[in-house]
Parts: C-alpha cells; structure tokens; sequence
C-alpha cells in the first residue's frame, strides 16, 4: 500500500464505492439472498463489468464492520486496529479527538459484599439509561485536568470518553465477565497507562456515589485510544465524501478523512444526496445498510427484498456516470447463520477500461468465475485508483 | 497464522481432513489420473462442495511429505523445517525428544585404504541390518553423557539418535555422495555444534571397531533437531486425532499433538477406525499413502485404481455426518514423473455452509475452476475451522 500512496495523482474522475452492507450469504434450499433476489440492474451492470470476491481480511476470518470497513478504504485492518471502546463511541455518534480514550460501559447491579449480580443491571430500558446518564455528567464532569463524556447507548450500556493529555489505554478491564465476582480494579499494565488508571479509579469512585439500583455500579471495557490515521486526501490523492445512514459507518469514514454528508434515513435519501454532492468530491462511499441488519436477524426473504431495493436504485446512480463504480459488501452476513461470516464478498467493477468477463449475472456463485479471481478487499482502492488513471507509472 | 490462534474456539462439530497422499497427478494420453479413474462418490461429493487448488509450500516447489503435511496441518512450512533425520526417526516409528538430534545412517561398504566402495553395503537385507544394529546397540550404548539409541531401517539405512543437553545439529555430514572417495570427517560448522561433532566421531570410531564386511562402516547424513511445536489443540483447540498406517506420517501427526490412533495396513481398517473414534474427537487427520507409493512407481493404473478403490468408502465415511470434510492431497505425484511434483493438489470442501461452485467431478481440472481458486495450503485449517464455526469474530 505504500506504493500506492507514492504513485497516486490528483486527476477530475470520479470513484463511487457502493457497499452494501452484509451483502454475501449462503445458500437456503440452495440458493443464496442475491441469487433469490431478482436484480437486472446490477446484471446488466455486471454484463459491462469485471467481477471477483474478496477477502476482508484473510481466508477464513469473520470481520466485524470496522476492520472490514477499513480494508475497503485501503487500510490494512490487521496494522490499523480500531480498540472496541472507539468503535462503540463511534457507534453512538460521538466526536472523538486524539486526546480520547474511549470505553464501553456497562450498568450494573452489586450487592452489599460488593459482588456483581446483574452485569446488565436487569437490561434497564434506553430511556431509564439517558437519565443515568444524565446524572452522571452532572455530578462527574471533570477529573483532575480530564474531561469525562458519557453518552447513553442501548439498554444497559454506554460510552465513556476520558479527554486529557498523557492519557494510555493500557489499563485493566474492570468488568469480571462472569457474575458472582467483584469487579476488577482499574490498574495500569503499562506504566504511560498509570494517569489514566487513576482516573478511572476515581471515575468510578465517583459513579458508585450517585447511582442507585439496580444500576449501582458501573464496568469498564474496551479502553481504546482513537487512532490517527493519515487521511485518503493525504495518501491517495482523493477528496473523499461519505453517505451513510449510521453512525459508526460515518465515524469510520471520518477517521479516514472523509467529509461526512448529510443524509436521510432511507437509500433514496442517500441517491438524492449523491446527486447533489456530485461535483464536489471525486470519491463516493455510499453504504446500505440493513442487508446487514436483515442478514443478522436471520431474515432471508427481507434481505431478498431489500437488495431488489437497492437494486432498483442502481440506474440513477449510474445516470450520474461515474468513471469507475464499485460494488460490493464489506464482509457477508448469511440470513442461514445470523451473523458475520467468512464468506468472500461479491465484487464487481465498471469502467470504461475494464476487460468484462462474460458473466450476466452478479451472485456469489458468479463472481466466482469473475475476471479479478479472488483478492483482499485490501486491493480494492488500488483498483479503482488504477481505473480511475490516478496512478503513475512504477519504475521507468 | 497468529490471527487464526488467538481467534480459535472450541465447539463440538467435527472436521475431517481425508488425504489421499500424492492425489494430484499428469495427463497420460490426455488425462490424469484421477480423470481416468471412476469416482462416482467424490464427484457427487463435488457437487455439493466447493473446490479448487492449493499450493504446498509456494508457486513451482516440490514439497516433500514434511512440509507438504506441516501445511495442511497450519504450520508454515518455511517456518518450521522438519530436518531430514527427523523425518526418518519418525519414519521408523522412534519416539523423539527435544534433546535429540537425530541422523540418517547408511552401512557402507569401505576398503582397506579407507575408500567407500558402496555406500550401500550391498543393499544388505534387512533382517541383517536389525542384527547389525543389535551389535552396535550392544557395544554403543553412551558417549560421554549422550545416549546413542539406534533403530534400523530398510535394507542398508538405520537411524541414529544422540540425546544429550547441548546438541546442535550443525556439523558435516560424513557421507561422501560419491563412491570412490573417503568418509567425510564430521567437523562442526557452527562452534555451538562442537560437542555434536566430538560425539559423532567417536561414535564412528567405536562402530567400526565392532562392524565386519561388506557392512563395515557407517556414513551418517541429515543431522536434524526434533523441533518443539505448539500443538493443534493449543493453536485451533482442537482435539485432534491420526489415523495413518506409515509411521512418518503418525510421526508428523504426533509432532503438531495429534493423537495416533491404532489401525490396521488397509484403508477399510481405517474406515473403521474413524468410526469406531469418531465420537473422541473433533478434528480426524485420515491418511491414505499408498496412492504416492504407486505414482513414484510410475504405476498410473494402479494408482487409477487406488484411487477408486478410496471412492469406494467415502460414503461409509460420509455416513458419520462430518460437519466440515475436505478432501485433497498433500502434495502431487503424477506417475508419469515417478517423483513427487509442484502442480497444486485437487481440494475439495464440504459443509452445510458452502456456496457449491457447480462443478460436478474432483479432478485437478474442475478444481482449477473451483469456487475456493488457487490458494497455499496453509489456509486448508482456516478454512476447515472457519467452516466449522469455530474462530471468532475479528473485531468489531
């Protein structure tokens, strides 16, 4: 990638990524959601196209969305590891800086003897969690010289923010995993981590004070450290835009420098806001979403759907003419398995300088056969840098 | 590899690893092997899997059965280098220690001016190289503080192992390739190799004093470390188990900490030993060697035939419901070359989980339009565990 970072140029084209979230599956009854999915927009696209499957991150690993995500954007998900804590305040939308170690915070419920019973505090309900929230922040923002932010998340979790200078992620966890022990004391692994054990210990010193049961206590994990990357600007010459409905999408494409677009909640608002932001970027990350949510729930015929859904948007998209578009997922998510898997994705690319390969339909089983065999998502900026004509010549 | 350790989780599906030992082979008339051959079982295997081809060790090497096997087993080939005594010691069925240097031996034949006149003494029955190895057991039981534990092999060649503390195996090897030229001395290379080389010579000395024509010297090569490797259950926790009828490959088994079934000389033996463990463990190493015997032999219809005769029990071995099957070879051995070779071995898939390819018979030509393309065989674990859902999620 290195190489790729030399050899980029500035030039007027313009790149479209269009990542449909969780897009492979696997097969029920024998057939995958895309091959059950009537979709003659992407076949016609993929008659003109290259085709492929990539792996996120190497043969047979699951990802999660973040390093899934980050291959895509050309950064090496096993050297730019995101910390769970980061993600998880990305998750909720929140804006971080490199002063931040962020954490994921469960409430929970401690008996007298100081043994945790309840590492979910009952599952409290969303709106029960934002007012402990809120008494939170009012009672504790600042320790010593370090801002504390918390944000709800869902139930029974949140998200803490530690913003100070000198301040190390490499602290204990404080949450035992398992009920019927006592929580885990905050203390440095390392010593640059010693400030920020301290911190916690009193954060939490002071959580215990105002908080009441069920949800009497609070266990930390996760602590991260928000990562600095270089930009796309900075490496591939790009002046990159994102159109994502959820946060942790945006916050991802923002810690890779991409200017993050308003947006609605649907694909339609997504199109809408690729048409008007057109002349302003030369690359777009547009992100579905819900393949993935529908995939996860195990909802095989409502994933169907919805990539007939994406589907029928794909001719305005392509009315706009972009040099090179792209589309794919970021990792699979079979409806058969309810998660993630390491299924390679479906890829496929268009451009007036692509090869086609012959295949007329665009399904796992045919990216198989695809022009680009099988690489890591990794490859995927080279790729469409290279078919934008944004990268010099190597060598003489 | 590392990524695939830390990422490993037990479960109780059960994955089966059937190597057909040199599978792949070469056209004759137009067709290998394994398309001349009539397997009605693998192919309807085929159907329901998915396919391709891997490469041992990399693009172009002949891999011998060590590091073609370290492959399939997740060990890195490069890596970790098996050394040639150490390979002959397990051949014969030696058990080995990390203290051990183990050595290949030839008896040889040596004139009165000290010339090797053949470095096969004949090629001696094997039944005298037992009684010749009782001999030089008798009378060479330790040297210093290193005991000297000799095995014989077949015909001409023994195995010796020296097991001490303090033993490095760089040292000249005394066999002199040639005939008509003398012993080579055995001479240290590297200086932490000088005890080596002390004991060696006097353990010459002390064999010739006690040999007798035609066997009437030694010539010793292949110097090799037993190497300490974490085990299979460690790396993937994996409860692994061999069944193989050559002691090589039970030797390699029980170095990555499989546990070695007993069985008998034929393949239904090792049917039924499947069968009868098949409930003990979670992951089954089921060797078949002698299609490999009969491609050195330049044997290309017994090989055909072979190769049937094992289509003949893949359904009874398909009725124990493995969750992840993969059948491959370890490496090539097409008769017409009578030799082991670097064209990449068939590999064929099977789990609930697959995206079946549509081909629809195992040959090395359907498999190089498999779904899986061309991959090292190194990834075979990552994929059978990944298949198997038993590595987790890498980040979030």
């Amino acid at each position: 990638m290195e190489l790729i970072d030399k050899l980029a140029l500035k030039n007027g084209r313009k790149l479209l990524l269009f990542v449909i979230d969780g897009l492979g599956g696997a097969p029920r009854d024998g057939k995958t959601e895309l091959e059950n999915a009537n979709t003659p927009n992407l076949n016609a696209l993929a008659k003109k196209s290259i085709l492929g499957l990539t792996d996120p991150v190497s043969t047979g690993i699951t990802p999660g969305s973040g390093p899934a995500h980050l291959s895509l954007f050309g950064y090496d998900p096993i050297k730019y590891e995101i910390g769970r804590g980061v993600l998880e305040a990305l998750g909720v939308g929140m804006e971080l800086t490199e002063r931040d170690i962020a954490v994921r915070g469960n409430f929970a419920t401690m008996d007298e003897k100081g043994i945790i019973v309840d590492r979910r505090a009952g599952r409290i309900p969303s709106e029960k969690n934002k007012k402990i929230c809120d008494i939170l922040r009012e009672h504790i923002e600042k320790i010593e010289d370090v801002d504390i932010i918390i944000h709800p998340g869902k139930e029974h979790r949140f998200v803490v923010l530690f913003r100070g200078d000198g301040l190390y992620p490499n602290v204990l966890e404080t949450d035992p995993q398992e009920e019927g022990n006592p929580p885990i004391e905050c203390k440095a692994i390392t010593e640059d981590s010693e400030k920020t054990a301290r911190i916690v210990r009193e954060f939490i010193k002071r959580a215990k004070e105002v908080l009441s049961l069920p949800a009497n206590m609070v266990l930390l994990r996760g602590f991260a450290k928000y990562p600095c990357l270089s930009t796309m600007g900075e490496r591939f010459k790009l002046s990159p835009a994102c159109i994502a409905t959820y946060p942790m999408y945006k916050g991802l494409a923002k810690l890779v420098g991409m200017e993050v677009l308003k947006t609605g909640d649907t694909i339609y608002d997504e199109a809408e806001t690729l048409k008007r932001n057109w002349n302003n970027f030369d690359f777009f990350y547009f992100h579905v979403k819900k393949t993935d949510s529908l995939g996860e729930d195990g909802n095989f015929d409502g994933k169907v759907k919805l990539i007939e859904k994406v589907d029928g948007i794909i001719p305005e998209v392509l009315s706009l003419s972009p040099d090179v578009m792209v589309v794919t997922g970021d990792h699979s998510t079979p409806a058969v398995l309810k998660a993630h898997s390491w299924h390679p994705n479906p890829f496929l690319l268009f451009s007036e300088f692509v090869i086609p390969d012959g295949i007329e339909s665009f399904t796992e089983r045919d990216c198989a056969g695809g022009g680009l065999g099988r690489f890591p998502s990794l490859d995927v900026i080279p790729l469409m840098l290279a078919y934008g004509l944004k990268l010099k010549k190597y060598g003489a």
